[in-house]
């Protein structure tokens, strides 16, 4: 087998067999098929594509190229979530305690951020003293006993898979739909999971911007879960303005602590339950969206889910104090109000525009090497449908002196991040599709 | 300036201006953009393709990217020709001659062979003490005052082009028009030349195997000649059957020497005279094909073309004696005659099948260090639109007994080569189009 044939086979429109794959996918970890030559076979699958076999078996072979995690010594069906990514998405910090109070055991391995969007290890991160470095027996310990684990990614996990990601993404070929499906879903595998339920954003601010890529992707990937016998279902969810108020590391954490109090923001809070409801019929705890819903209420009601949160807190290392008083969670020393210039109405809100200004702040990595300042970030007053007063506070800046300097630059990302129109604006839907293995249920 | 973004705009069908192109070429030639960055650009190149201006800015970017030849100190217009590449294509040593004795004279660069298509170099080099080594004021003494030269490249011409074609060829982007226009002219640019013919063949031995096809990249290459300033005509010539009876390198010399002679094979003597018409119109030496025609057969009939191929012989440390007595030129050992197994009309010869029987046979290299036998080869009896009686001869297999052990696949390849139907075959045209800046004349 010669990689230049496989090229040239996938170039001309030809389906590649999962063992061509596999050639392909070991000689390219192993170093025997040069970049060049993966570079020339993604760009022809650009255009090509691959369907639903040949992507799960893209997704099993470089699920297999490196450690692959065994959960089969933690109890129950293990249910994973993902997101493709978006600004202020803390759902993570929600649905984990929310789906263990539940009874789903959830082992979640989370990122860190990069760029304008934030990722939940860091955020976790702002509670002081909690580790996210769990050894794989304490890991699998941890949620046998008390339901609950989010860790960082450790060991050599999809290394054929960051290798590839690594040239897509200076070779133009990251922007196809079979290749970022196989790529999600080869780690979620090599994490483990049972079952999975994907969070794909659609809009402005997400990786997709329109529906239809969006359910082409979801789609994609509930294909790959089927063919590989992981149940896997997808909901996409709005990302046409950041998720809740708060985006910055300790401000997600007080808000995810406040919605686990019932009292988060309105679209936060219900993605949660969605999300939180298909983990719960994937677990085996609930057999339709209703009854999910309604124990998932039941545990937001009585404290168990903030408990749940709390416990995990206490078992990683944690100051479970600063659940129950979120203000000794890190503050930053400046507050500065961005004011409306134009009085309207809300009706776009550039999610990167508001994840950058975030960064600019200090909330996020301009470079894998910047260090985190957990205190800063940026608080939404107003989003799409909200009416607008000239002078009006639209956000709030949060930062430490030390970035005082990138101030001004902020604020105007944030300005430029809003549209303001002269007329009324209706509220954008929360959830646009579910996509399951029996098909697409759009609403 | 990136080259993700270049390789993006072009992956989405826009064009990229020549300073990109400047800036694409140049890195890779410098090494600041790497194999898998071009990789990509190339096939979203055969996907996307190139327009005609893109085409010859590629085309310069390349040329330049090492020596250019500057010929100006030859005295008159410089037309050279070029073929794309075939069996038994020894026009080149009837061609120089001829035209040189006509008055245009004819400084040529040429190469060797590879694989199962022969180099006119190497062919040249069957004539004993004949040196293709010649520094540059020796080459151009030479072409004013005989008129005529043929070396091999020297010195570092279009190391981009050399380092794409690498890349391209085990990319699976060789099959693009773009690239194979940019690749050739820029060569043909580099080497100076004020006009240049090409020969484009079409075929099943051909690169380009229909005539469509092959008419676009004649088009492409007269494209990029025209934007360049350089005179630039394509004859589309056949390519179904290797081009006269010899195949091999003093086999092929002896062929050329005969077509001087006007004993030559009846089709080779006609593209011959075909090419030679179109090289003495852009040398500004005729004015039409029939007065071309008239003053090369009088060249011809005179002794004067042959005469020129013996005092370039002479010039170039040859033994011209050797051009008088053709049968002094290297013979191989034994002579073994391949016999048709059924009676009926040759209807086709793959040529391809037939190039590598020669190499079989000792006459091409397998890989670039194989030592070419010089008088190894074959000679074809039959051509298309003949009539075969059972057990007669087909061709004669020349080879020296070194190369014996591979006489039995040599001489099966020549039969498998041989397509025999039992109705009569009409005669397959030699030339199929004109393409020149003015348009493109089937006939």
């Amino acid at each position: 087998m010669r990689a230049v044939d496989l090229i040239r086979k996938k170039r001309d429109g030809h389906e590649l067999s999962g063992e061509e794959l596999g050639f392909l996918i070991r000689g390219y970890s192993e170093g025997s098929i040069p970049d060049y030559q993966m570079a020339a076979w993604a760009m022809a699958v650009y255009y090509q594509g691959m369907n639903a076999r040949e992507t799960a078996d893209l997704t099993m072979h470089m699920a297999s190229s490196g450690d692959m995690i065994d959960l089969s010594s933690i109890h129950g069906i293990k249910v994973d979530k993902h997101s493709t990514g978006g600004v202020g998405d803390k759902t993570t910090i929600v649905l984990g305690p929310l789906v263990a109070s539940a009874g789903v055991p959830v082992a979640k391995m989370s990122g860190r951020g990069l760029g304008h969007t934030g990722g939940t290890i860091d955020k976790l991160e702002a509670i002081s003293g909690f580790s996210v470095e769990l050894d794989q027996e304490q890991f699998f310990a941890q949620v046998n006993e008390i339901g609950l684990a989010v860790v960082g990614q450790s060991g050599n996990m999809t290394p054929a898979d960051k290798k590839l990601y690594g040239l897509r993404d200076v070779t133009a070929t990251v922007d196809s739909i079979p290749l970022i499906a196989s790529s999600v879903m080869s780690k979620k595998i090599a994490a483990g999971a049972d079952a999975i339920v994907l969070d794909v954003k659609t809009g402005s601010g997400a990786f997709m911007k329109t529906l239809d890529d969006s359910i082409k992707l979801a789609k994609a990937m509930v294909d790959i879960g089927t063919q590989v016998g992981r149940s896997t279902i997808a909901v996409i969810s709005d990302m046409d303005q950041p998720l809740g108020f708060g985006i910055g590391n300790a401000l997600e954490v007080k808000e995810a602590i406040a919605t686990l109090r019932g009292e988060g923001p309105p679209d936060l809070a219900e993605v949660c339950l969605i999300l939180a409801s298909h983990m719960l019929i994937l677990g085996g705890k609930a057999s339709s969206e209703e009854e999910a819903r309604g124990l998932l209420q039941a545990k937001l009601d009585s404290g168990e889910a903030l408990n749940s949160l709390k416990r995990m807190v206490e078992a990683q290392g944690g100051n479970a104090a600063q659940i129950d008083h979120p203000d000794q969670l890190p503050a930053a020393e400046l507050q500065v109000e961005v004011k409306a210039e134009k009085a309207g109405y809300v009706e776009s809100i550039q999610a990167e525009e508001i994840g950058i200004a975030a960064m600019l702040l200090g909330a996020g990595r301009e470079t894998k090497d910047s260090v985190i300042d957990l205190a800063a970030g940026l608080i939404l007053h107003k989003k799409i449908g909200d009416s607008v007063e000239a002078g009006e506070t639209m956000a709030v800046l949060h930062l430490n002196r030390v970035h005082e300097d990138r101030l001004e630059e902020a604020r105007s990302k944030v300005l430029e991040a809003y549209g303001i129109t002269e007329s009324k604006v209706p509220r954008r839907p929360l959830v646009f599709a579910l996509v399951t293995p029996e098909g697409i249920k759009r609403f």
